[in-house]
Formats: structure tokens, C-alpha cells, sequence
């Protein structure tokens, strides 16, 4: 499906693996299988005791189980699954999202046992896994990142000279800090005089230091983030960005390519900054870069995951590809080609949760042109309570936004999962609100609107 | 979805009709109730005592029993469709295909009753269901008809004659004739000399006539069709070809879009040429040019579909349309604009058929990016052995040709349909077929390959 996105000279004829064991479950460990079958590579699902009829089990050529319900024990069990990988003859390993996928001793126990693993390097996400250096690294390589005080601040006059650079509003933090302890929002000068030095007791009392700094705040912001994906010599494509503002406690609930709320040149500015900044990092395969959005344009760099997320159909949809596909032509070698793809369409995705765990006494799954469902659901499947609870994601896809969310709401309408609690009626509940439907959202939004109720 | 299809000016912002009864069962009536749901119209679904627990009726705002199992008694009831109608308040009727679709009856009845039918005229309908007066209008509207004789032949001489002019292979058929009697290919005047006087004496003993008539015949063509939708002002729209080749006696099993057989300049000729034909007829609504092609590329006009076709998905999937909606916005008043519709990508559709009734005691169907499945099925559901066994369509849509056979191949494998004997060995055994896989087929291709066996 993707091969325009490579140069023609180096698409892979031969794949230098032949069997890809999954380290995953559920919706996305079925997706990965369906990829690699239409790619004729062999597949090895891996499961716990509590995921022995699971559909990604029946799917795969080979199944083997790794531990105990609990996920530390079998899906977060690095020995356990590097065994089986062993024991299968597998050559190459796709960790999915979640579990082992941004773990940077996995991605080295693979690499020790020659197992190819499909992903960044244990270098790459142990750098990205701090979010400290994360930031610094990006920022050097030219991403906008939020400002900060330069230096460790200890009396309320530095902190004035500081924020005045800076600029309100900002966040005062103790440096030791964390649990909301000694952090302060202020709003101006005023405020820092009122409020520093109970928030340097606060720091001195929880963490024994009187180490503060500022950073710059950013009220209410959006989640805007980028798709890219990364060969081994160096090419970077991005793939259109995500709008991911609807969040419930920080965990995405809807989402939509393309993010309408950015003008076309600040995209455009966007997309090619990401594409130069993993450009330095020799990154390999998939990522996503998340920046936090303001009303008045600017952005800033927040996260880099380093692997497939969980709202990748929606990138798949507005630019044609196979985002897994692609995971496995650049682990094999394959070159990108320069093609700058130019996203069509619109794309958006809900989240759907069991709320319960239990068994699935009956399914019925919205269809036809436009929605794709992707989830390991079936009737008579039992929804194990040892595990996140997204059960499946409703996407759809059409031309302009209207459409697409009445479509969505009478794909959620004509969906049945009968035996368990689920979250259908919530992701109806904000289709409807129009503040979504105007975009007039921020990542504290849902929240806020939960509260209200 | 279709908004670019159709001038800004004219786009449908208030519906002359609130509410459609849907005059058909299965995929398709499931398939344009969605429809009509996304669009905010009321639907009323149509049932016999054979599918009170069908889909349809379930997803319908109402439900409305016709009649007996008997599909004379029930779907093909025109009375009881239309009070139906009357009862219920609908004001527009969607026949979908099959049934009612293209009976000029059931047109004029709800033309007399006030009803608007989705669909063309009782009079378009009428005359292109005659397929000799069908042929002739074509003719006339510049489309290419397959040559015959100009005048009854009732000798031999005049034969040879009239063979001179249309060229060989040649069919020599009886003109009162049917079931074969008196019908001879003829390859040759030595063939004809030969075989002139028998075949005629046939003719004579069967139907006591002695009129015979020579058509130019094809002998393996493929079978291309075009699809257009026209809206009441004369503006006709071709939205690609489909190639659906690959069928068992004279039932299409599997399509696709575009048909690549056709080379470029062949396939703009004969869209511009259908939508020209088209234009002609004052024909308002979806509709199915249907032609035979040879491996010259000559081509040949055989009939006209007033309705919208099975196979319609491969078409909404290369071109980003919702064919069914476009039916809706054009008996709405909506105007097409002028704009050629370029398809993208290539997509395939393969026919599910049930070959026994019964209960379905399991039910995986494939998902994932790139497939869509148009199905009333599931699990519980109980297949009635009173209509057409078509259950299911299975549709891949990917870059080219090659993976999205490949993806079928792998869809259908992972496809469980428990309880039913289906046609799904059947599906992959073809796709498998190196004959298939090059394009190198024809209309008889699978019934040859069935003897064969």
C-alpha cells in the first residue's frame, strides 16, 4: 500500500526476517498480525493465562504463552518474551503500544539477542524517555520548546528579574519537586511577590531544598501532535499531524486528523521543523512528536513517543498508508523516498472502554463506506478486567468534518456491546456538545465538563 | 461526503422528502439506511414474516411488515410496499437492487401515489428495460452496439451477404428464437454454407418460423460497466469503470475498479462517450452502463442498469463517494457540477454467498485498514432460504492491485461465518488462480474453470 513513499530502487525484495513475534495484545496485536500476513511474514502472538482465547491468539501462525494474568508477569516480563521469541525461531519483534514499547531494556535485550527489534533503538528512547534531555534535544535541534528560567532560583527578586523574561503566566515549580507540591500558577508580578515565598516554604517543608525555578504556562492549551516515520539513512517523513485535544484525566478519548485549528503555514512549519529535528537524532521507524497548542498559534514541543500510537488509523486514512507497514519496510532496510504526502480528507477516532470487565453476550460492529473498527472483540469473548480497557477505536473517514462526526454519531448509535459497561454513551455525550463540534476545546476541557455535571 | 461533486449553489439545504422507506432487505437496505441516518432522514424499513429479526428492521426508525416469506407476497408486492408508504408518512422510496428496482410498475405506482422514487422515471425505466429498444436508443446516442443484420435473412445467399459486411465470428440465431434453438456461432462462409440450412430448419421446427438473423459475435470478452449518476437537469457524471469479469453463470462474484485491462485512452472515450449516451435520456439518479470488451479493445454496449449495483462500493471507494447519497441529493434537486471525478487506488469486492440457510453460530469478520465489509449478518442470525444467498461483501481498497489481492486473500481467510455452508473456499481458490491474478480471464473463464474441475 505504501510503496510510493519509498525510492524504487530500494523497496525491500527480500525481507531480511521472516517471522515477527507480537509483544502485545487486543486491538493493536490483531492489527499488527493483519499487516504482517498481507506482507506474507509469519507471526507469533504472545499471551497471558488470561488471553488464552483472545483473537490475537487465533490469528497469529504460532501462539505462546509468556506468564500469569498479571502483566507484569507475562506482557512486561522482558526475559519471558525474548524467550519465546527464542523458542519460535522469530527474527524480528513488534512491541505494539503500551507494555514493553518505549522500554529501553527491552529494546536492549533485543538488540543483545539479535532479535530485530521494530523501533527505535535503546539509545534513541532511553534519550527520549527523559523528558528533560527529550527537550533540550529538541530544542537544540530547533523545535520550540517552553521557555524556562535559566538558572535555580532561591529569592522572590531573581524570580521577578526572571519571569520578566519569561513572561506571565508561568509556572512556579520546586525544582526537587512533584505531586503538586510548592507549585504555584502566577499571573503577574504582584502575584509572584504574594505568592513566592509560601511556595518556597511549601518546597523547603516537602523536599528539603529552596530550589525553585519558573516556566513559561500555557493555560489551555490543545494536543496537537506529529506522525513521522524515519528510515536508517537518515530520511524523515512527517505524515500530517493529530489533533488529540479531548482528553479525559490525560488520557485521549477523540481524535482527528487533520488538527483544523492550525493554519496551513504554521502546519507547514510545523511538519517541516519535526521532520528536521528527528532528522538529527538518527531515529528509526515510527514516532510521534506532541506539542502543546495555544489559541494564538504558537506551539511547543512536549514528548516524543517512540512508537505506534493508538490513534494511528486516523493518519493511515487522510494519507493512504499502512503505518505498520511501513514500521516493517524501514526495519527491513527500505529507503524513504522525499515525497512530502499531502493529507486528504478527514479523519476522526473514539476511543471505546469497557468500563466492566466480562463476557461480550452480543456484538454488533457500525460498517460500510467510510467506518473502519479496529478492535479483538467478538461474541462470546470474555473482556479480561487485567488490562487498559480500550476495547476498540470507531474511526471514520470522509470528506469534510460535518459529516464525519454525524457519521460518527450513528456509528456509535448502531453499536451493541452487550454484557459489559462501556463508555459509548459519554463519547456520544461530547459528539453532540458543541463546543466540539465548534473546536472550541482545550486538553482541560472533558474534565471540566465532567466536573460541571 | 459528496458535497464537491455538486455545484455550491445548489446543494441540498432543505429535503423536499423527510422520510424514506426502504423497499428491500439485507446489506443494502442496511447499507442505504445508514445512509439516511448520516443525512438526518427518516428511515422505514420493509419486512416479510421470514425477516422479522433482520438487521434492517432493527436499525430502521420503523419497521413495517409486507407480507409472507413468498417474495412475490412481500418484496416484489407493490401494493403493500406502497401502502406501506402511506401508512407510515414516507415520502420518498429507495428500491435499492433486485426486487422492485427496476420494475416501470412499481415506478409509475409511486409515481401515481405521489411517492418519490430514488431512482429514474417509470418511463427511462421502461425503455431500457426492452433491450432492443435499449440497444437502439444507445446506438443512436453515439454508443457502440454490437453489429447485426439489417434485415430478416431467409436464405443462405443473403446470409453470406449480410456475413461479408458484419465480419466473422458471427452468431446465426432464429428471430422468434430462444433456448438455443436454431443458434449457431459461425466462424467462417464455408461454416455458414455448411451450417445455414439446419440451423434454420431448427428455427422452423421449433418456433414455425424461417427468419433468421446474424449477430456480430464476441467470443470471450470481459465484462466492463460504467457508473454514472445524472441529476434532473441533464448533467451526467461518470464515475469510473468496474471490471466484473469473474462470474458463475452469469452472476458476478467478484469485482473491481478501475478495470486496468482498459488502457487510458480507451477508458476517457468510453466514459465520455456513457456520459454523452446518458445525457440523451433525461435518465435522473445512479445507473450502470454495462459493456462487453474485447482484447482489441473494441467495445460493445449490452445493457443499462437503472438502480444502484451490487458492486457499487469499489466505486465509492476509488472515487471518495457515498453513491447512495448522491442518489438522495440528485432526486433532492441537487446539481452536479462539471467536475470529472479522477479515481485513486484500486479496490476489490468479493461476493459472500450463503449456500445453505440457517443459523450463524459464529461470526469473525475481517476490519483493518483498507477493508470494509457491507453485511447484515450476525451472530444469532438466522439466514432465511427464501432470497438470493448473497450475505456479505467483502471490500479491499489499497494503492494497486497486487496487495489489495493479497489483502483480500488474508481477509478472507481470517473471515468465520459458523452455521451456513458459504462460497468462501470458492473466493480464495480464484484469487489464487495465476489466470485470475494477471487479468487473464473472461466472462466463461470460471464456468470453464468449474467444468474443468
Amino acid at each position: 500500500m505504501d510503496n510510493h513513499l519509498f525510492s524504487s530502487s530500494s523497496s525491500v525484495s527480500k525481507w531480511p526476517f521472516h517471522k515477527v513475534l507480537i509483544a502485545n495484545r487486543g486491538e493493536i496485536a490483531v492489527r499488527i498480525i493483519r499487516t504482517c500476513r498481507i506482507l506474507g511474514l509469519q507471526t507469533v502472538a504472545v499471551y497471558s493465562t488470561a488471553d488464552k482465547d483472545a483473537l490475537h491468539v487465533k490469528l497469529a501462525d504460532q501462539a505462546i504463552c509468556i506468564g500469569p494474568a498479571n502483566a507484569n508477569s507475562s506482557y512486561l516480563n522482558i526475559s519471558a518474551i525474548i524467550t519465546a521469541a527464542k523458542l519460535t525461531g522469530a527474527e524480528a519483534v513488534h512491541p505494539g503500544y503500551g507494555f514493553l514499547s518505549e522500554s529501553a531494556d527491552f529494546a536492549q535485550a533485543c538488540e543483545q539477542n539479535h532479535l530485530k527489534l521494530i523501533g527505535a533503538s535503546s539509545n534513541v528512547i532511553s534519550l527520549l524517555g527523559d523528558k528533560e534531555q527529550s527537550r533540550l534535544t529538541m530544542k537544540q535541534a530547533g523545535l520550540p520548546v517552553v521557555r524556562g528560567s535559566q538558572h535555580v532560583i532561591t529569592d522572590v527578586d531573581d524570580a521577578l528579574n526572571q519571569a520578566r523574561e519569561i513572561g506571565y503566566p508561568l509556572m512556579l515549580k520546586a525544582s526537587a519537586g512533584g505531586g503538586g507540591k510548592g507549585m504555584r500558577i502566577i499571573n503577574s508580578a504582584n502575584e509572584m511577590k504574594a505568592k513566592f515565598t509560601t511556595a518556597q516554604e511549601e518546597a523547603i517543608a516537602s523536599f528539603d531544598s529552596n530550589e525553585m525555578y519558573l516556566e513559561q504556562y500555557l493555560p489551555n492549551p490543545r494536543h496537537i501532535e506529529v506522525q513521522i516515520i524515519a528510515d536508517q539513512y537518515g530520511n524523515v517523513l512527517a505524515l500530517g499531524e493529530r489533533d488529540c485535544t479531548i482528553q479525559a484525566h490525560h488520557q485521549k478519548v477523540i481524535e482527528e486528523a487533520p488538527a483544523l485549528v492550525v493554519p496551513t503555514s504554521t502546519r507547514t512549519e510545523m511538519l517541516r521543523q519535526t521532520e528536521k529535528a528527528v532528522a538529527n537524532l538518527h531515529y528509526e521507524g515510527a514516532g510521534t512528536i506532541e506539542f502543546l497548542y495555544n489559541r494564538d498559534g504558537s506551539y511547543y514541543f512536549m514528548e516524543m513517543n517512540t512508537r505506534i500510537q493508538v490513534e494511528h488509523p486516523i493518519t493511515e486514512l487522510t494519507t493512504g498508508t499502512d503505518l505498520v507497514e511501513l514500521q516493517l519496510r524501514v526495519a527491513a532496510g527500505a529507503k524513504l523516498s522525499k515525497h512530502h504526502e499531502v493529507p486528504h480528507g478527514f479523519a476522526l477516532e473514539c476511543r471505546v472502554n469497557a468500563l466492566t470487565p466480562g463476557k461480550i453476550t452480543a456484538l454488533h460492529l457500525p460498517g460500510g463506506q467510510g467506518v473502519r473498527v479496529d478492535t479483538a472483540l467478538y461474541q462470546g469473548y470474555t473482556v479480561p478486567g487485567n488490562y487498559d480497557g480500550m476495547i476498540a477505536k470507531i474511526i471514520v473517514y470522509g470528506d469534510c468534518r460535518q459529516r464525519v462526526l454525524q457519521q460518527m454519531q450513528e456509528a456509535i448509535d448502531e453499536t451493541v456491546i452487550g454484557g459489559i459497561k462501556t463508555n459509548l454513551e459519554l463519547l456520544i455525550q461530547i459528539l453532540r456538545e458543541p463546543d466540539f463540534q465548534r473546536l472550541k476545546t482545550n486538553v482541560n476541557w472533558l474534565d471540566d465538563l465532567e466536573r460541571s455535571k
